[in-house]
């Protein structure tokens, strides 16, 4: 993305096309990667109506690319297949008919096979495109990098998605068989909060590379001064909530959240099994030991909220997450922020960075829930045509969450980035990191 | 209230606690008269979860006045009966067991008339206790004077449920038999929209008299440069939306907005019957022929903002809300505006007030939905005790909403006042007035 | 009935309308008597959907009287009310649009008042009618007796109904103060089993005097010999059971029960409460000890089938248990049957009746769950008409219970009558009693 | 399975082995043979709560010879896999732990693959049990005869299963490419009916082969005259029945059923497209036009019903239908007859039988839903064991059907097999055949 920004104003054109043609072929092989070693029922299977099948991830991502850039831009181009047309629509009502979300897991037909097949022959189809392409292209360019961050967003939702799908099995069978070697690296515990005077600062989307319409317009907010935790909320600390009868005093939680913990029984993060000071959780790699310094993950935003008025602070706002990471290095200048190329497919204990002061774990790992409501900033416009429904349409009754989690690839997440999801959701890698006034 | 104030600081304290039980029994007397042309059996029926029976109302009020004050203030006090204190708890967690919310509508015993006795005798032992009570304790006034807002909003209940109830019979009965006798007023349409500079202005809580605790801390904000409309919108505004097909193009609709209208099958906002040109509306008087500039009420919140989108402009955020309010003149103030004590029991097309320019509608007809998702102010901190319970935790997936209705009493709404009901709510009185930026 | 018949060939006409006028005003009077301490309030809550308010009940039996009768056979009778018609219909399609039933405890309007002015209005019609009908008209005779049958019915659903309102209340109130003194009777507990020997055996209605459709054809059947226990399964033999582990183990129940069972969380019978050897139950005098030789009642089909099995033995078939009945004296020959005109409103212990022998408290006590789905008999017609939608359309998923409970009317019950509810049923006065093979 | 019965008597126990064996690896290969042209995919989903993936139904059928063959008798036996022990037990609670049903199409571990083996090593441990078994052992022999006919059962929910399946991608895919070339016979309408005279008549299982236990005891029972229509109900007189607006009549139904039909919306047999005179129906080779003269089916009991009642008919009850079943050849001896060996897999036109009278179609095409509750017969007992959950403890709420369809196996129905379904259901090969009166 970076390098995609001085490309725009120093390279020349086919240079350009050649560097976006390889960030494609790089994003597109990693989803295919993250599907090798899944058999074909695995990639079949909808575990809930919150989740998709890998096989539709794959199928789906692809259909982006078809309808927003080749029948768009191609006129010489023929679809690979009418009726995926409508098969592999998710949620664009002006794109036409789309198929019953909770249904996906029943289109046995198309094959794996022949989704694969369908892959190869749209990124044919798109390398052949671009190497026709006579000069600049900006709005295919800009709709190819939105299709590849789209996709990238799909990467996040298959491991998430299997990670449940193999949580019902009673096997509690492993995505992966081994994580990477550990590095003997020192663990530092950034203790401590760093505080923030405050006053008005600017938010939003205001530099150079992408972003998706909800970041922008950028705008001033005004902040009071505020403080931050340098690392995330770890297991062991949420484990003394739980001890100290957290999921039991209704004091602590908010109304809804009081409603829903009962009613599904949730009495530990989700994933997590056992009781008293003993309890393990289903990782990607199967059933493992709780780490006690790794931060929690899995929890709803009614659980983060409730465990931060039993610390005695808060979670933060959006603004204040953001204003303190672009005082930060960016994810990409972070070497040690543990993300989708990392490897681990988990979250880990904060590591002290050399030289820098600040929070931690700013990236990656767990997306952290904020207090924010998901809303549009002010004179926020969708953008026109189908593309307009990717965000603003959403922006009710959600979260903001941010920093990207352990399975975020890494040229995906970016100081502005705002994520979000219902207050009872579980099944994201989600955490959280207190707040509180100075 | 504004009585009150200034009994705190110039009258005798005998003086204060004669005026504030004349409040306290014109309020309680209120209430009583609300239910004097009911029924038994009218004040039994709970009609839905969302409202409440009117003999619930009636005796839960009563119910707060004898646990907060007179069981917490006067040890003489003998309770009327025990199993009321669990039967007519809402939903107070820490003062104990209570009875659930759906199952208030089974309880024929206590019949109504033991309800009345009921209140009878609290009033009574709540006139003597001020009687008794030497010197001010601003705690037991505090709390006397929550109880009074906390009866005038189930004030406001027990018209909005005896209403739905109504509604749900065949013979759409009656809660009125006539509407006070019209003025002959000229309707001033109020056009046109009123400019705000925005910057840095204070909202919440800062001056003498009652608030809610959610109305604190009082805060800065930043507002960018905004308009707001001279009025409410009409329902031949609302109208011609319809006739636009506005619920049918799911471009103009949050996406779980679209969802819910179409599995409620909404077509028109609720108490509305007919088609084409030709509607009319449920009200407190019955069936009414629709009066296109009376301002539209009974939409939800995802209907606010489909047709504000319709319109072009969006719902305005509290804090412009507020801004605007705290420039005109406050409720008790506007003799003009429509609320409880009116007596039209329903929303009225907008008249000008001489000498008066800026917005007008903003106290009574409808409440007005912001796009603000209902969240603490910085710094706010839920009192301590059961009281506590009373707004913070109620504070996630719901929206604010200002102004006060027709049901509402003047002297219990202001310009720092925050309802708030979720998203897809319609049988409170709820409306809308548009804003956009400058 | 049985009077009704002798009449029928016997007396003159006016002597006959005198008895059949004697009979409806004693019926309507019972139904009248039976709400007589209930507050409007009592009689208009519906405190789930297989029940239904007093206040309904009181209006549907007027109802039928007014529509199958007075504007059936009276052309100048005038309806009380035109929304009553609608108001008030059941389940009858072909008599038009119905009042959906879930929502009859809605309707606040009309008052309990109200509707006991349109019993008395339509009461005074019908004595007029028959004063004025010269001669028989058998259908209107017919129609007449069915309608009295009808309100019957009715009365033992006031009292399940109310029973089931009263005991949502946490104040478990009673619906009387005291039950009737107790007669120093000798309790003799018919031990052992009446034995019959099987072979073609006539069922049905051959009698004269009234009969449900139901009822007929009478046919014969075949019978394999078979024994029926001579009275009913007690409460202290059903807590047997349950410390027997009864409701624990899956081998004593149909597949559907169990999952009930587990389902609802049921481990004793509705309005059942305790725990171990400490057991009690609600009754219509409020909460009440168990009688331990008091027949066990508001058990569904599958307790009773899954008790039978723990016992040993079987649920009877309804041909088996009509045999036997008709063996026996008639319920109006039965004094010492516990029914309706008993005034206990509960099961009671079995007690010898001098110089009976065979199987006792066939009549009354509790309805007695047979294994026999309700089917139509060989031959079964419909009647012609919306009276036809009275029993036929059921005839699917429902069993058939026998004999009556301490709340029939003891004219209505018979040998060849034929009651039915589905299996998870609980809140009418069912019980059991064993049949076993010879 | 006559042959097996012959067997028991002459040949030598290890001829009788022999065929035993042959038997088994017939059965079970012709499982592998329904799945053969099934993908992984295909075979992992599960499309509704009542069916289960083709893989579970593979598993499962290995684990009931597994379980009740092997492990019983079998001390060497090593099971495959310990985990496949819960998770392909169906409703055995007798036999431990169980996976819960709706969540069968969760399991992508093990593998298509691996159920494969499991079948090859369980087929190949029986082969060799088989052959070690010196004698004749009763037990071992009755429980895998019970456990062919067991999957049996399970080949015909394959083929259901994977009807509904397909039927919910909108791409239709076909199960097979091809039905079997059509012979050309002539098609005689087996006109009229066949009466029967009634009296006392023995039904259930009293002849030597295999049966289920819900066919014992044979046992008398008493028939009216009634007779029998000589071929079943076709789609031209459903659409008839249609088109005189049967699903709209409320006179025609029962009062479940109209709930059923119009809560559903259902206007026509499942899977039947179309409207006015212009229908097709999915078939497992895809989209087809209707043919008038087959037998309709995919049809709930209530409909059923309903048509019965239009027709002037009624549905048979079950003993009537075996009576006139044992009166005419047996499904082994009836080689038109349309069963899943004749590989047309969806009913097939009435076609008169050279030298046969009375009633056709009484194997294959379609399962006859017959009026007849499932209950157990009289002196029934289910057997002592797991086994015995097999049967009894569904003999509640469900109705019996007859004649096995046109995808039973030939050797696996019988006069006196009772199938039984809940009402509701209609994704079974269901149809029926009118009976009346004499």
């Amino acid at each position: 993305m970076d390098t995609l920004s001085l490309a725009a104003t120093a390279a020349s054109s086919t240079d350009r096309r050649a560097m976006l043609l390889n960030r494609f072929m790089a994003v597109r092989n990693t989803s295919r990667a993250l599907a090798a070693d899944l058999s074909p029922e695995d990639c079949q299977v909808q575990s809930m109506p919150d989740a998709s099948p890998v096989k539709w991830h794959l199928a789906h991502t692809t259909w982006f690319f078809e309808t927003f850039i080749l029948c768009a831009f191609d006129p010489t181009y023929r679809p690979f297949s009418e009726p995926f047309r409508v098969l592999f629509n998710s949620y664009y009502n002006a794109v036409g008919e789309k198929h019953p979300r909770p249904h996906r897991g029943l289109l046995t037909r198309p094959s794996l096979d022949d989704v694969l097949k369908y892959r190869t022959h749209v990124d044919a189809a798109i390398g052949d495109l671009l190497s026709r392409t006579p000069g600049q292209d900006a709005g295919l360019q800009d709709l190819l990098e939105l299709g590849l961050h789209h996709e990238q967003q799909h990467q996040e939702l298959i491991l998430t998605d299997v990670k449940h799908m193999l949580s019902c099995n009673p096997l509690k069978p492993a995505y992966r068989s081994q994580a990477p070697t550990e590095d003997t690296r020192m663990i530092g515990m950034l203790p401590g909060w760093t505080s923030y005077e405050g006053g008005i600062v600017r938010i939003g989307h205001d530099v150079q590379g992408f972003a998706f319409d909800n970041e922008s317009p950028s705008h001033d907010i005004l902040l009071q001064p505020y403080q931050l935790a340098n690392r995330l909320v770890t297991q062991e600390e949420y484990l003394a909530f739980m001890q100290d009868d957290g999921y039991r005093r209704p004091e602590l939680w908010l109304s809804e959240g009081w409603d829903v913990i009962n009613r599904e029984g949730w009495r530990a993060p989700m994933y997590w099994d056992g009781a008293g000071d003993d309890w393990h959780a289903f990782t990607l790699f199967g059933i493992e030991d709780l780490d006690p310094l790794a931060p929690v993950t899995h929890i709803s935003y009614f659980e983060a909220d409730a465990f931060a008025r039993w610390a005695g602070g808060r979670l933060p706002r959006e603004g204040e997450w953001e204003w303190a990471a672009r005082c930060q290095p960016s994810a990409v200048a972070s070497p040690q922020a543990n993300l989708l190329e990392s490897g681990f497919l988990h979250p880990r204990p904060a590591v002290a960075q050399t030289g820098v002061t600040g929070p931690g774990q700013m990236f990656g790992d767990v997306w952290e829930w904020t207090s924010s409501s998901y809303e549009p900033y002010p004179g926020f416009a969708a953008a026109t045509g189908a593309v307009g429904e990717y965000n603003g349409k959403f922006m009710c009754n959600q979260y903001v969450l941010r920093g990207g989690s352990c399975v975020t690839s890494r040229s995906h997440v970016r100081a502005t980035y705002r994520n979000f999801f219902p207050t009872a959701v579980r099944w994201q890698f989600s955490g959280l990191r207190l707040a509180r006034a100075v």
